[in-house]
């Protein structure tokens, strides 16, 4: 095994696994997706997991994401001169060494004290896009400055305080942000039986917050200094954190506010995918919130196909919801997703193993992903369609 | 945290709970149904939990109304202003708060001693409707007056002694009960393996019979007073309980009787739908009881639709079997019901606790579908139709 | 509860039920078919078990049979007068009090020492028809005595020695059977993995063999007396057991030689049901053979309505395989066959208290199947069609 | 039962068993595949078994061959006349005595120490023919003096090195081997997540290079002698073992090139099936490498159809991936296939008792397929086709 490892992150991940098995080392955090799961639950605090792992009501959605994939199945082609495969592309104006960004997860600290500034590093090492959250446990700012050239993206829960998502809007094109991701689907916290059982909701023990207490409009709505008066900050943060009355009028004006392109994340139908285009919107993400919002919706990757017949040839798709493997992402590209999040799998790694635990996490799904996309017999992420899909 | 709890019934709950749990408390009754039904097995003697539980033959009714649920998705619709929720309807002449009623169950002095009081006591104390069984351990007068100004339907098995249905009739219409619901899928007792097993019919031990043995009709079928021969009135209840020789004819002859509507309940088929309304009903409950009565039956919300097809312009049309979590419920709102009939959730409720038990679990169901309807991008019950959908 | 039981199946069961329950008493044999097996399981040796409960290869088709039945669904009707309900019918010329016999099972000196007797002495208690087995461990002359004036039929596993057969089918005719039952799937002995991997066939043992040794012209094909070569007589046995070089024009002459009416059992095809009728068959019987003999066959009651589309109007058609409940065979007899064969329950039955448990099997499924119809809203098992089922 | 086995493989291997018994001896090689593949997991080292049972990624395209299998289902034929059944076919020129041959496994040595020789020994034995791989652990040269008469054929993972690849054909050439077989789905080792666990190659060990450190043109790619030099030889082999840049015009520069017929390996596309007799192909093999290839690959034999429709007039169609037993088999051929590979099943005979194991599981094989065909109602393999599955 030569020491220089190969370029392509297939190969190159491989070689690393099989010299260090040489050397008498196994992957410490598991390949496998369940066992990484089964083993981030032994790691995490049991709030913790289950704010993390749980979903909407019955978790249908959750498990119906996962099993709507299973219904799409690969059909690779022989022979096609796959020595080199091209991973990168261009999403919403922001270039990508792969089709593929770190989903918004917010309140990190509760996985792991290095939060989202580890796995903002381990994205960087990467050169991995991020989705930075609105509700991360670290600032936008100290994330962004972790990624430094990697690309960054803002995912903003636009708040009842109009003024605060202005200042939020704000404060991530002043860091450096390339995009603004605007969750939709959470105007309101979806019923989550597994929190509410443990009377659990992380932002109560100030995990969370960093964005709001570090904001100067926040500030201004608390009495006296944030630092001092914890728990009346919480409840402000609750009163503010969403908009259940906002409409596609207010997204217009989001959409000319904003000087970063304007991505809605939690698009199902196309119609919303329409007017969102109409209204200004740079992309879109296909995505149910991994199945956390709406107990009983449809998996995310059944609608994407329409939402990408919609407005895929006027703006850039991306996907979200259930991907946890190469053969996930191949199947969502296939279907006209430009490029997909991934969620849950980097949270565990963080959980095993802070910034380490997230890089490995990420390089076996880019090596699935790359070896995957070479062994459909396609050399380019750019070039895949529903071709490689039977049936 | 506001002690005011808000208006409406999810962020109202969620309050509460993340309320208790600041001090230390988390609910009791469990949220997720499945958990609820366990501890349920738990809480009751084994015969009154199967006698719950169960349904006919091999069960695989039951089973095939949950199932059947999950074959229907939601398809969300974003930015549409949902911060008030308008979750009130009128049903066949009642107006109900929610799209939503307690579903008649029987004898429920084997789950727990406050009985079917307890159980009106708790949808009083939620407006929320209740619908009284003819079997019930506590009299339809006394059920009434728990419920008080909350809307109550009486459920009538139609006894072969014709005279003591029509005293039913009339005692409910006395009572201030609002609607009939007549039900048409018990001509006989259906095989019911667990109860059969254990040679189980909680009639045979004096539950159930209650509104039999006060009734002047019933007593005067019975030599002497019913009290000194239960077993002979027990007999003479089991004798009497139903009849299958009803036909059509008879129906219609019942809705020119009663001064109240009158709703069939336990309609599958279209066209015994068309003719209930023909013959005069105000509605008609779509329902296969449970699973209860026919082993191998279609999910009752299969037929859901083509019954709203059939009659859905005509009368209102509700739905009852196999209803556990709001996703539930909202499906079918969707598929064209206008309430629907919760049962087997609030008797564990009622198992675990009593009438706070039945509270807690009607509190949370109304909490997860007034969340629920708001993140579909719908805000008044009433508009809920397939377009929320998908496929 | 009255001494006298009520007539139909139905309510006397649960009358004779709920009566021992108030005396103590609970069912012996279990109500659920799944305990049932279970318990069979334990009461017989594994390899008696293995015989009866295995089918071919993977025994895929055993499965398949129970799930198809799944796959068809019940639409009961409401108020159609069902009081009463007529059970009787009349299949190839044989009267019968219910759309149901006893299926051909083999051997049964292998789960109770009552054998063939036991369940003949059940089946008459109850007036029920039984198919008794060329492979009997009883001569057919001795099943038919006990049976009495309770039909039956006469199974035939058509010997390579054509004039074996030929005295069969003479014995049969002089002891009253009235129809002869043709097994065509059995050509050879299938590929059973329990079986072989225990190395076990009941034969060697000389079970099964009864109407073989007793017979003239078998005794004639074994050196000396059979009972002092009982070696020499099973490898005998085993070599003209089945003959698979058989075609239709054999099956022509069978039906021109007996003079009972002859009903094919194994067919599948709706074109070997138009050959079997054009060759003079007085019904067929659908049938895999309860997953027997092909592994991987498609489940019975899939082919039952092509076949009933191919030869219905003209002969009777039977069915087998995968009849466990009262629901499956109104499914059966809803697809248009005219009668069903009930196999392994009976058969547990024997295994847990010889005739007795015959007759609790056969009672709880009667009465299954009774309250069944009735709470279909029919009241006459020839009146079920497909309007009985959903979709 | 006579000393002389029967001439077919059902009957022969029935009597066998049944003989055996008598002598109070069961099979010691499992019959169900799935207690077979338990036993061999008990049998290997963890390692071997995981490498062998494992696949791709999720392993979904394992189970989904499986899956797939289980939708097709058979329809028998009754009274055909079936006593002799023809189970020899000619494929791709090669005549076979049963339309199966052993699939092509490489590093038998991790499973048996008798590895490749013991299989081809087996192989003759029954005169099955076999598919030598090229990653064997014996050279291809001992392999065929193993099977001496019995057909052989040789797979080629066509090296990077393509005088390598050269050396290879003219070896198998020379020792008398009637086809190449060339895999054309592993231009690269695909994601194993268990061998990547346990950072597991077998080819680390010195298994399965035998063919290479044979190689002359290998040999002069390493300094000095390979036997010296093994940690420089298995790098190089990893180096040449495959190559990704391989297109059609080099598959038809080997069709050209080869004086035996070329038959791909990997065909799942009809697309590339064309492609490839364009090419030259003498046939192919419809196979997703067993599900250790493409994580979410589509089904092996739901392609099947759609090559044999794009080919089959003009090529003979193999079929491999996810054969267990017989209906597996007499599931391809009737889809169109003109024969099988069998693999895991033959490779955990192996581990469990070396060559004796193999002929031992294929005996099982072809004594099922043997008696399936009958129960079929055909008796030659060469008439199997799409009228024997139902639907």
């Amino acid at each position: 095994m030569a020491d220089d490892l190969p370029d392509q992150p297939g190969p190159r991940r491989m070689t690393q696994v099989f010299t260090d098995g040489m050397a008498g080392e196994t992957p410490g955090v598991p390949l496998s997706y369940e066992v990484l799961e089964s083993a981030a639950l032994d790691a995490l605090s049991p709030s913790a997991y289950d704010y993390v792992a749980g979903g909407a009501g019955s978790e249908s959605t959750v498990d119906r994401n996962r099993e709507a994939f299973g219904e799409y199945r690969l059909l690779p082609r022989m022979l096609r001169g796959v020595g080199e495969r091209d991973l990168s592309t261009t999403v919403c104006g922001t270039e990508l060494n792969h089709p593929v960004m770190l989903a918004p997860v917010g309140v990190q600290s509760i996985i792991h004290e290095g939060a989202e500034r580890a796995t903002a590093r381990a994205a960087s090492e990467l050169d991995l896009g991020m989705v930075a959250s609105s509700a991360a446990s670290t600032t936008l700012e100290d994330i962004h400055a972790e990624l430094g050239e990697t690309p960054g993206w803002f995912q903003l829960y636009w708040s009842s305080d109009h003024e605060l998502a202005e200042s939020f809007v704000d404060r991530a094109t002043e860091a450096g942000y390339e995009a603004l991701v605007v969750t939709l689907d959470t105007p309101m916290l979806a019923w989550r039986e597994r929190d509410m059982q443990r009377a659990y909701l992380p932002f109560l023990d100030r995990d969370g917050v960093a964005n709001y207490f570090a904001d100067p409009t926040f500030q201004s709505r608390v009495d006296g200094d944030v630092a001092d008066n914890k728990r009346a900050a919480v409840e402000e943060f609750l009163e503010v954190f969403s908009d259940p009355t906002l409409t596609w009028d207010d997204f217009e004006w989001l959409c000319e506010y904003s000087d970063l392109p304007v991505v809605p994340k939690g698009v199902l139908h196309p119609g919303d995918a329409e007017r969102a285009v109409e209204a200004g919107a740079a992309g879109v993400v296909v995505s149910n919130h991994g199945g956390r919002q709406v107990d009983g919706a449809v998996a995310a990757v059944e609608q994407l196909p329409a939402v990408v017949d919609a407005v895929g040839d006027e703006v850039d798709v991306l996907f979200d919801s259930g991907i946890r493997r190469g053969a996930d992402a191949l199947k969502a590209l296939a279907l006209g997703a430009d490029a997909v999040l991934l969620g849950r799998p980097y949270v565990y790694g963080l959980a095993l193993d802070g910034a380490d635990g997230v890089r490995e996490v990420c390089e076996n799904f880019l090596a699935d992903l790359d070896l995957g996309l070479g062994l459909l017999g396609c050399d380019d992420v750019d070039d895949l369609d529903e071709s490689v899909l039977a049936g």
